[in-house]
């Protein structure tokens, strides 16, 4: 298969394109160092990395930021933050990405932990992970030509511990390996509309 | 108690607002017929609101649109309906109004069951739904003086059975007496941070 993976080169994304690399091609997306550049916040920056791509057969998007901080002054403009990063900009990965990706292809976006298991400074996180859930499950009943679609949800994982572990009191870290499996049965399983939750 | 109930004059609101009516004193709130104005994609009406109605107890908002209409042809813009409205209208009456709210008071909104049982057509409410209950599910642990949230997701009420039952195969109608009871739940109990389904 020829699978974009978006964000390639973050924590995640790394690993996940070194397992799929082992028998997949692989176009490597993200703000640099990338096969071709995204930046998902921009619709038109999304429209022109699909141009450049052409057809492929999967997307991975593990990618997205949005607002951490006290939820009691948070401003509209913070909620903005994830709205138009994680939520939307994976969101329009998908709105976009449809008209280029072969029969039976499969997106896979990703959320976190956070939908229902909170941490404070949490808020602006939480939401965009219920959002994008949620799309996932309503977008796959109306996919076309055996498009699949899945959210993959993980915990904080492992990579992730010494720098953000302390935000997440109680959070028990999950392997990256097992991590990345989520990742390889949406791409590489059958199911589509799946929240595959990895804590 | 003192009740700002947002869209008040709804299918939901206006039953709710005949219930608690009669035991509490309750603030109508909507975009006309009511006691206070309010739009609720226009965060300085919202503040506009609170500054009008001052200090209060409990606030119900059963109140905001989303795009509906086939997932094949939505646009960035059509996403950005529900989440002006629906989604961070709700949110920016509870980012304002905890500020006006007294100690121990409570916040309840309200989604839907498309959140996890989605429709054709659905996707532009769906994503809003998954937004709010996690948004709920977060912010709770973060909220200072006592002060409760919940959130209501009613499937599809009797009431408004015959107007979009058509677009609802296979969905349960749930009786308006029960929907009720989700925001006196809310807001005459004691939980918070709960998804209160009435499905």
């Amino acid at each position: 298969m020829k699978i974009i993976i978006v964000g390639a080169t973050g924590t995640i994304g790394k690993v996940v394109t070194t397992e799929l690399s082992k028998r997949h091609t692989i176009v490597k997306a993200a703000t640099k160092n990338s096969d071709v550049k995204v930046d998902i916040t921009s619709i038109e920056s999304i429209k022109e990395m699909f141009r450049q791509v052409g057809s492929f057969d999967a997307l991975i998007s593990a990618t997205g930021s949005a607002h951490f901080g006290l939820f009691d002054t948070m401003t509209e403009a913070d909620f903005y933050k994830g709205i138009k990063s994680k939520m939307m900009g994976q969101i329009n990965l998908v709105m976009v990405g449809k008209d280029f990706i072969t029969d039976n292809g499969s997106f896979t976006l990703t959320s976190g932990i956070l939908h229902k298991d909170p941490i404070r400074n949490g808020v602006g996180l939480s939401f965009v992970n219920g959002a994008l859930n949620s799309f996932v499950t309503s977008a796959a009943i109306e996919m076309k030509r055996g498009i699949r679609i899945n959210v993959v949800s993980p915990g904080l994982v492992e990579d992730s511990y010494a720098a953000l572990g302390a935000a997440f009191p109680g959070h028990i870290p999950v392997s990256m390996p097992r991590v990345v499996q989520g990742y390889l049965k949406s791409v590489e399983g059958f199911g589509t509309g799946q929240l595959i939750e990895i804590y």
